[in-house]
């Protein structure tokens, strides 16, 4: 009873609290993932440590989408407690491989993944003959048959609201496996085929199985109708396709209430 | 009178001979640029190394653009003589950051560097004011502030024949400093702005320096008056502004007579 009044209580305080806002751009090929782990080269550890430099005291970030080894991001968003760290005083400390794009007040007791409203993914295909210099860490290279008019029926599919066990590792930590997923959408850009696709939260690996699974698809080795089976039965995840590769994938941008 | 008729008799063999054309993709970042050079990483070593690998003899390649250091290229252009490797064996023998795009057979006797009839390059400089970690080796940081129509104004001016003697390192192998500019023109995509420039042929540093000066202007640093004067009376490299870095510049496509 006591305990139950006193985590209220500090839950009250850090409503209260002043707190900020980070919008970061990150390269993810050297990074080992968003999360903090010991002995490895993470986005959280490098911010951290920058933020540690630039504000003089212990500092723990809260992220909207903990992005997995090798995973990009252009809008992704942490917080903080406590007021804001010159943007580019951080810039000036962090690696060059992530950067802050803003650093702001945010309303009091601002947290970057509990008052997160929707994700926006997006995942690159580049669709030639031969593989790519610039592109290399920054899009998958599929050199395969693509049948357009395939994967937007798959993107159709996924739009809504249904039970992505398929999509996720057997291991995990998830408790409930519906999502919902505001919008999905194939976009084609020169020989870079996109997927953008938006929802409340994603689990661990989603967007990579999605995709694996959709390229074989649109590449005639699994039917349309088997798809829209593991969305409808809650398939186990074998029944998916092969999860697509870190490096195509971008955590794009992220919506709060009030933006 | 011996030797004019063998050299002549030469030329005529290599304008029978079968020749390949090769279009190129590359990150200049961890290359000394485009040229053969001893103990030095460029992409003409890899390329020949690669092409001798596959073909089984030694092989020279001539360029229609010979970029600098740090430059990047979309669609270089390479020629040599004799039938074409396949691309596919030329990416798996070459380096993650040059790609063989295309490799087939031309016409007797082309050569990329003398049969171009234009190049196209583009510099690109994201403006706003925090750095970026996926852009850093592949546009210029620029957090000043950028008048468009004084951008716009330098471009339209650089349009046509000049002298661009102001914008060559002093110390140069050029023995005419007059240049046709086919096009040039800033576009804005976001937050970068891109000089895409068109001419029969560039000098060293010519794209740079125009983009350093243009940049001043745009900052309000410099008049769009002394830049026309820099055109119009063939002034001194010292007249002229700094070189933007490498890393923003992309050899874009080069134009041939029958393309």
């Amino acid at each position: 009873m006591y305990a139950a009044r006193a985590w209220r209580a500090a839950r009250l305080d850090s409503a209260r609290m002043p707190a900020t806002r980070l919008d970061l751009e990150y390269d993810g090929t050297a990074f080992a993932g968003w999360a903090r782990q010991p002995g490895l080269r993470t986005v959280q550890g490098e911010l951290e440590r920058a933020l540690a430099v630039v504000l003089r005291r212990p500092v723990a970030v809260t992220v909207a989408g903990r992005t997995d080894r090798g995973v990009h991001a252009w809008g992704q968003v942490a917080s903080h407690a406590g007021p804001p760290a010159a943007a580019r005083a951080l810039n000036g400390v962090l690696p060059a491989d992530v950067a802050v794009r803003a650093s702001a007040p945010a309303p009091e007791g601002f947290d970057a993944r509990s008052d997160a409203r929707s994700r926006t993914y997006c995942y690159r295909v580049l669709n030639r003959d031969q593989r790519s210099a610039l592109e290399r860490d920054r899009a998958l290279w599929w050199p395969h048959g693509v049948d357009r008019d395939a994967l937007h029926a798959c993107a159709a599919l996924v739009r809504g609201r249904h039970d992505f066990t398929a999509f996720t590792p057997t291991r995990s930590d998830h408790v409930r496996f519906e999502r919902d997923v505001h919008d999905a959408r194939w976009v084609e850009r020169g020989d870079v085929l996109e997927l953008w696709i938006t929802a409340e939260a994603f689990m661990r690996q989603m967007n990579r199985i999605l995709v694996g699974t959709m390229l074989q698809i649109a590449g005639g080795r699994r039917s349309i109708e088997s798809f829209a089976t593991l969305l409808l039965e809650a398939r186990p995840r074998a029944d998916a396709g092969d999860s697509a590769p870190a490096h195509g994938l971008y955590l794009a941008s992220v919506r709060y209430a009030d933006a």
